[in-house]
């Protein structure tokens, strides 16, 4: 328990320990099935944080309220670019390569998340949206915030709700990245080709 | 709304409108109440966060996961002080001015959070805390964290839950100080004096 | 001698030996006697500088020259918040915790070198005072100074006099920290207190 | 007055006005004539100080204090040299200028304050003399010093009270660095040569 | 000509014009159809260069007197690998895209590169090779190269010449990744998906 | 060989062996010879390269296509300006040191190049200059290269051709200086006084 180096060749996802599914509560199960369902495998993530399952529920019903909401400009590409924007700031492999590959699944655009990993200034974005990765970059180095930066996304279409959306997003992520660093997470293989090739050429 | 600059005389708790109480869910009057029968005062925080109930809830929950929980070596003052020094590398006003004024309360040195303010390394603190400061800045500055960090914590009497504990103080925080940054949350003026003359003195 | 780890539960002032008051030369025992009595105690930066008699002697009539003319537009209390606002950045303890209780006391504002010490740009300051400082902080990280300072400091009232009075201090402390932090010099426990209460209420 | 562009040619010395010889107090007349006796020439800090009698008093009275003391193990080309290292982090054209001519002049190495201005650590400096510097630069900076920066020296034959006179140089020049940025202070064209060629060479 | 914004739909390579083939010297145009041939499209480095004949000869001189030599301990994965680490640094969009594809086809594994682009220190790489690209990023920092840098490489198994191999790809990206910069130069769209899945799985 | 500290009293110029005049390559003595006969010694530069005589022939092919094409606005002095410049950066002794005598050289100013290794902004040059120099530092930061950059050249007089030039011979010597590290290249002395003194004054 809690070594990244283990008997078995593959490296595990996280230095702290996994319970076993029978030991887990059953709500935290029932929501990695469906998450499994869904996705087609389990992302680490809920693995890792199964080890505190108080934690556990608080940390996904957080996740819950900003990234599932309906309300707002933001998009689920949106979010998911902002993730991988400010992500890359905190040098986070779990949280790029996931998120990077959701980008790519909700975008449609196999290459800007990418781009957005080594550049966002230079990456193939709209005005719109390299406002929308300054804003969320600005609050992710807890810069101060200013009038001056809601009237810039003001002039792109993003009222003070987006802002907040943004922000809080960028925030959640600041915490999330830095919780992945101290238990080592690893992002599940399946994520580096999620995403890649267009469904019709596959 | 929505504004810094208002018409009356004192600064707004910050740049997002407050709803009035009985426009706002059961749920969170009844927390505030409590909150403020507590502490004597309804710290800003809670009134920021009501503008958006669903976030309010999960912040608070979290919050309540890991700043109320029994288990670990972490005393309230061990929490307080990670806190403070966590949020002045974020140059957060409202987080270090109140859990300033909270680590004064719960450990009884009136100096400490002070001293922690400006130069952690030089404050009057054991070994063990400079332990947990380091640990936490680590994490609060998104470095890799490796078996190093776990060994030189465990020297000091620290196991690898206990780590985890005071990483995932400073993560929530690093969302603190962020989210803060953004709705430009004051800290109420109590917090300034709060737990400054030992209680016989006064 | 020499050490900030001495048997006596206390900690030293700093980490050079203090000359008893006997082997001192007799205008060093009266500067400390004469500030002893207006202060009500003797800061401690007086008796650490009395290790070296000539550079005591240097060091305040410098300090003297500047801090107590009576030309220019700063008043006291604009001083202490220069000198609270600087020393910040070289993290200084002593100069930090002394001059923002000396800000206390002059400005009568309780709470503002506190918001100073986190966060200087949202602090509860006028434009003049922001103007102010950021000249005094760009002198202090040894910026480039263009006509473009002075301008700014101009449509804030301060003419080029000022800007010099401004400078200097910023430099005097940019040496004053730096000295500080060789001798570890500790600030005396009465500033962590002193000019919090206003006088009428305690 | 106050300006750097002037309708003559050659850029002023500085941003400030220089008093006419005949309105300067007489004990500042008397030091500059000493000075230029000596040199062959008037350096410009002399003029642009004069500005301000009482400061130039206090500036000079310091500085010789700490240059001009017999007791210590540094040289005068030590003196010099930590002046160059330090002033070179703080890009201060004057003092680089000026006191690379005297460590020149003072070491009879006509090479080495270029090498140390380029890269200290690349230098053609003994340990010692890189231990010297690597404390200077500690305390340039306004790094936390601790009993290893002590050590360090030790080993090196550098006791504490060398400690503090390498210390204090470091500091009167962090102030020195700076004055020089406000005042805008440009270095006497005759430095730039001065001690490049060996006496008996030339 | 010159501009990055151009009517067509797409984004130019860059922002200098490229000549059309049948104005180019002869022998840039035979060793562009020789590397189409090998690549199966030609990357836009080629394209760009071609501006400007002398630099184009002298650059892909160089490029393949360092990445075609024979001798050394570098494999061409492991050269690949030194180059996306680098760029990395750079933030170069081009060089990271295009020799992270070059990676996946030398090394045959498809998710190191991205790894290594998100976080070297935590990527799946043995000691080895952690050890060579921290010789290069020093390099590539412009770091000072101390004896303890060659002794490192060596305790891995590469001697002087393999440091000045590593060194030299390091140093000549560091050229390539400023030119691409003021070039504006965009990867061609398929080294995105280049060597992402094994030949046998497609 | 390989090592900077031999038995013989003066340190060698660099860590890697220079071979024997008579083991080398024909061409490579050829040049050796030709830069000698006009520069009146022979530059370390070549003989630390002659280590690698394919890389050095594409370093000094290179070199020559950027810095001695007769093409654009860029004088001799300008293009030397732009090396010192930008090699000061990667505190390169070797670049810093050769570069700034070939400035004093072609420029017949003295004193510029010494100015310019403290701080280039304060130095005496013409707005025309600094444009020049802050589009170089640009490109040797690896700033990413906008539109902005440009227009800013051109307000100076340069058209993209010269901005070409300077991003080159900035990126070049970003390679160089790095070299130079590894190699631990050291400046001959002959150097450090050329230029120093007009002709006629001698």
């Amino acid at each position: 328990a809690y070594s990244t180096k283990e008997e078995n060749a593959a490296r595990p996802i996280g230095r702290y320990p996994v319970p076993n599914k029978k030991d887990m509560p059953y709500d935290i199960v029932e929501l990695m099935e469906e998450v499994e369902m869904k996705t087609g495998f389990l992302p680490n993530v809920f693995k890792a944080m199964s080890h505190r399952p108080a934690e556990f529920r608080a940390f996904f019903a957080y996740y819950n309220a900003i990234m599932n909401k309906d309300t707002g400009r933001l998009s689920k590409a949106d979010k998911e670019l902002i993730i991988v924007a400010t992500s890359v700031v905190n040098r986070c492999p779990y949280c790029v390569v996931a998120h990077g590959a959701l980008h790519r699944i909700y975008s449609k655009q196999p290459a800007l998340a990418d781009q957005v990993i080594v550049n966002w200034k230079l990456a193939d974005l709209s005005d719109r949206d390299l406002a929308m990765l300054e804003f969320a970059l600005a609050v992710c180095r807890a810069d101060n915030i200013t009038e001056e930066h809601f009237q810039k996304l003001e002039r792109h279409g993003f009222d003070r709700e987006d802002a907040w959306d943004i922000g809080m997003i960028s925030a959640f992520f600041a915490m999330s990245n830095r919780i992945a660093h101290y238990i080592d997470l690893r992002p599940n293989k399946e994520f580096y080709t999620m995403g890649r090739v267009p469904r019709g050429e596959r």
